[in-house]
């Protein structure tokens, strides 16, 4: 009756922390738990102290609560110390962090962490780990650090059958989007996004959909089971993305968001799983559409609770720091419980990805045309060779670009194949130009 | 170290419920507790049974998982039993609720409730009553059945300092708000909701704003530790809206939304908590105008968040019992753990009322009047001997009433006190018919 019973329970009255990393999250853990140990005494039975600290620099002075702490550039004497109860993984990276927070586990020890890119690699990999040792690994930090989403969806969803997750996963892409929104081109807002202190002074994986995917990843496996990994499905970025599109999405009726999907398809005999992230059109009356600045919104559909939605900062330091502690609290409890608080994947599931091709959406099309009689003819001919039949078309003659006029496309339901091979065709009329775009249109539930 | 240590706790390995009503809410609760037993067990070291139910008709015969469960007509046998750990109360109401959580609570049993009329009538003294016996009062279930707001407010929130709270806390009016927006009258709109179940036989706590009320009072202690009742704030329901001043509130850019607003308003000197539940209007852009059906939704305001928010279903069988099943896991771990989770109201705070008068926002005027010259200016020349300065006057010529023409007015922010005169001085010119409607708007945060 009692699975998950950890040997490796504290005998003191504190709960004594290791920490891998103690740069901004790290300090502002240290700060909040500075700040309200009579909180965290009261949920958990104990206090709670930073023992440990793993990094780079020891020479280097830190300010604040954690400068107390027993620093050492060695992580082995943070995951195998015998006075740590938990470990506090907070340096980032895939290998070396896999390598650690493995160690952690199978010295029994709790691991807390904020690293999206380890858990979208090596998640599954890691919980069975956990679940070998009677102990958990804990990750609200790791996707939309100031959304209780990882909690509510293995607490609050864990008795309901979910439909569909999608989410805008990436703060700094929201902020770009809503600046081109305003008719700044993609690099006028990436810089703005820089200044302000959204983006990194490299920010590739945010732009180009990989950070977005990472969490995707993440909530697909506490979703449905599925074993996945960022690399199985498609990610576009929003490198590409112009104002026009993002005008003509307004003037459409929608607006142009970078969203995580993953939902649930076929019946119940082939079901299968949509997973994919690239921008995408939301409609102006769905509640991702208004999502404002770097915020981060997550919508879930579900039987019992049909749609739910989050929203709030997806990064900082206080918001993520906030929910390291979270963490802990709840891994403290546990801890002193005996127990492993989490639910085993019971509902694991070997649920085959869609193919790309096959993805079933709405699409929006936008091509350079010449401002000919017969063009429109001609492409239409083509998409409807593919089966794709139109909602709405809109030649846009009064804002000619060289010469050229916008045809603005919106079809009804097809797949990404049958668009693929459609553009291809298209492309290839003398009367097209280079310039086009698509962009998939999504599903109101 | 160790405060809240309960001398009640179980030995056996299985944490034994009783429940006091066993309607729609307990039944749900007894089908998720037969469906998720792993995952209890997982979360909370044992196993979790209904073991004694008081009801009103022992012989009435109930199907599903509870048909084993000890019934009694004695709601005393509940709150006594040595074989019952956590007292569960269903039965709704005020005065007897009351005293039988009081009484259980009393028994050093922790109590999960879904009754929010009790709490806001009597939280803080309940709550202090289970602080001096060492256990815990829970009621995820009684605001926003679907949403995890309690939970998010007490544990992400808790080191946070909170600006905001305004959300749309009853799922009827808004249904009802939306049927309106689409030119049904408030009659028709109500029907159809109560026709679909969205709305009770009696909806006169809904409508009236009550409800919400009662909602907001709960939140607003959790936000701030004010100790206030439903009953020390203006109220205002949307009875008497009509869908002109839906049709008003979207062209001129906004959705009208029953809000429950607790709002920290002056300086840190003479810091006030501005409280009230009516009709607003809510800017387009914003999140809240957008709350489809009969769902809830909360948006938060505070330091290191910025702006959260949560939205789903309000109220039904599955979410309210959801809710009430992971404040049972809670309060099961708690009462194992030997601790009374909740942190005490450390900031309590004697934070004083607004006064209604004094509370200030932009409002949206209408008023019907005589399409005769003259009539703007003696309208316009009232509100400014008041100090109330207009941002938009909108005279709609072409869709006269019996004549008259409607005379639509955005004012800039001034008081409630300040638009009451107004009116009543508006009203007395000969040109102004009866038949206005003042309306105010959301602050944008």
């Amino acid at each position: 009756m009692n699975p998950g019973k950890s040997s490796h329970r504290p005998l003191s009255d504190t709960t004594r922390l290791g920490l891998i990393g103690l740069g901004t999250v790290g300090g502002g853990v240290a700060e909040i738990l500075a700040k309200h140990q009579d909180l965290i005494v009261a949920r958990s039975g104990a206090s709670m102290e930073i023992v440990r600290a793993a990094v780079r620099d020891v020479d280097r002075v830190r300010e604040g609560a954690a400068h107390h702490v027993r620093l050492t550039t060695k992580i082995e004497d943070i995951v195998s110390a015998p006075d740590v109860d938990i470990v506090v993984e907070l340096m980032g990276g895939v290998d070396a962090a896999y390598k650690h927070i493995r160690r952690a586990l199978e010295n029994g020890k709790p691991v807390v962490t904020a690293n999206k890119a380890v858990l979208a690699q090596h998640g599954p990999e890691l919980y069975a780990i956990a679940a070998a040792h009677g102990v958990d690994v804990y990750f609200e930090a790791a996707v939309a650090g100031g959304i209780p989403i990882i909690r509510t969806m293995r607490e609050g969803l864990a008795a309901d059958r979910i439909t569909a997750v999608r989410g805008i996963l990436n703060g700094t892409t929201n902020f770009v989007l809503g600046l081109m929104g305003e008719g700044q081109s993609y690099g006028e807002a990436l810089a703005e996004a820089q200044r302000r202190g959204y983006a990194e002074s490299d920010p590739t994986i945010d732009v180009n959909g990989r950070d977005a995917a990472d969490k995707l990843t993440i909530l697909a496996h506490l979703a449905y089971g599925v074993e996945v990994r960022p690399q199985d499905f498609p990610v576009v970025g929003i490198e590409s993305l112009t104002p026009e599109v993002l005008r003509d999405a307004h003037d459409l009726g929608f607006a142009v968001k970078l969203l995580g999907i993953a939902k649930r398809v076929g019946s119940s005999r082939a079901m299968r799983l949509d997973l994919r992230v690239h921008p995408t059109f939301v409609p102006l009356e769905h509640q991702l559409a208004s999502v404002p600045g770097a915020q981060n919104a997550i919508s879930v559909v579900s039987d019992a609770l049909g749609q739910t939605l989050y929203q709030g900062p997806g990064a900082g330091g206080m918001p993520t720091g906030s929910a390291v502690v979270s963490d802990l609290i709840e891994a403290a409890r546990s801890l002193r419980l005996g127990v492993s608080g989490r639910v085993k994947a019971s509902r694991k599931a070997a649920m085959a990805l869609v193919d790309p091709a096959d993805a079933r959406a709405c699409f929006y099309l936008r091509f350079l045309v010449d401002d000919k009689p017969g063009v429109l003819a001609a492409i239409t001919r083509i998409l409807a060779d593919h089966k794709i039949s139109l909602e709405t078309v809109l030649q846009r003659s009064r804002c000619k670009i060289d010469g050229d006029v916008p045809l603005l496309l919106v079809t009804h339901e097809t797949t990404q194949g049958a668009v693929d091979a459609a553009i291809q065709e298209v492309k290839k009329l003398r009367t097209v130009r280079n310039g086009h775009h698509h962009v998939p249109i999504m599903e109101v539930m």
